[in-house]
């Protein structure tokens, strides 16, 4: 069977789990910053993971201020006014765990009985080692546990890429110009990964 | 040559054009109604669009107030202090022409020497007859000019949809949960027709 067909069968036995950093990542100079989380990131992400079967969507942020208000915005949609509203929002927005830190998303992961997943990073920018999308579809359906790390602000800083055990290339058209929001990064690779081929 | 190879190349005879529909679309009890311009939505799909090779990016809305937002946005950052800020942007946002209605859309490409494309809808709701992404993308790759046409709210109108020559399946995973804000579906879809194969 090749990936992607059988996909309802197989959906159960994927394990993907998505983490949004805003801590280290780069600033458009390169400096390493933490950034701040943006709302949208979460609607959008929630409910593309939800969409394609993501087990969790970590966001990670050392700012205790900020991960309150992510707590808040979650139990809005999934308790408060926003439930009566929309459910389908709370649906998507209970897959979120905050965390301070990549050790903690390891140490919720392992709380859930896991062992350390293959740790993958993505980037906009081309590298000379980086696995194939095909590859890592392959590996996720024949039932691999995998994190999948999605870097805010310009991207994942080198002290999170020299954690990681692979790299995935850039998306795009092929052309020069690559600036895509996260939330269309994470959405396509959601999709190169997850998604049915109709 | 197989669609996505060569991709460089042919990327210049690429004629695909987007555009986002704020009226006739759905609301959530599938009464037609407009929708009002969310700014995200605009860079969003302007930087997926700029990525993926997409020649123009229609912003399409009756009401002359949103127009006038669009316009003012655009401006902003392709003249005003966001181009000394991020450059980046304002080439995203270079793609944009507002227009009224639909029949304007055909109008503007009507005056770039065009004749009416292939005009292609996309949809959450899977439908009996519809186009497979590989064929579009083959298509695409043969020089044919498309239009794709993305609705906000909870989808385009059923008046838009008898307007159309295809409707493209929904992008997901096969799984029951299909909430996609638009912002992903569409990126999500201009990968599957234009984005390389790495």
């Amino acid at each position: 069977m090749s990936a992607g067909e059988g996909r309802l069968a197989g959906q159960q036995s994927l394990r993907l789990d998505l983490a949004l950093i805003h801590y280290p990542v780069c600033d458009r100079r390169r400096e390493v910053i933490g950034s701040a989380v943006t709302n949208l990131d979460l609607h959008d992400l929630a409910r593309a993971g939800k969409t394609y079967g993501v087990r969790n969507f970590f966001v990670v942020t050392p700012f205790a201020e900020q991960r309150r208000l992510v707590e808040e915005l979650v139990a809005h949609w999934r308790l408060g006014h926003g439930a009566r509203y929309n459910q389908d929002r709370g649906q998507a927005l209970a897959l979120i765990t905050v965390c301070p830190a990549l050790t903690d998303v390891f140490g919720h992961l392992a709380g859930q009985g896991e062992g350390r997943p293959l740790t993958v990073a993505t980037s906009a920018r081309p590298r000379e080692h980086s696995l194939p999308y095909a590859v890592l579809r392959r590996r996720l359906w024949d039932g691999e546990p995998c994190l999948l790390l999605l870097g805010t602000g310009w991207g994942l800083a080198p002290e999170v890429l020299s954690q990681v055990d692979e790299i995935l290339p850039p998306v795009g058209g092929g052309g020069d110009y690559n600036h895509l929001s996260v939330r269309s990064a994470g959405a396509i690779i959601l999709d190169r990964l997850l998604g049915d081929r109709v």
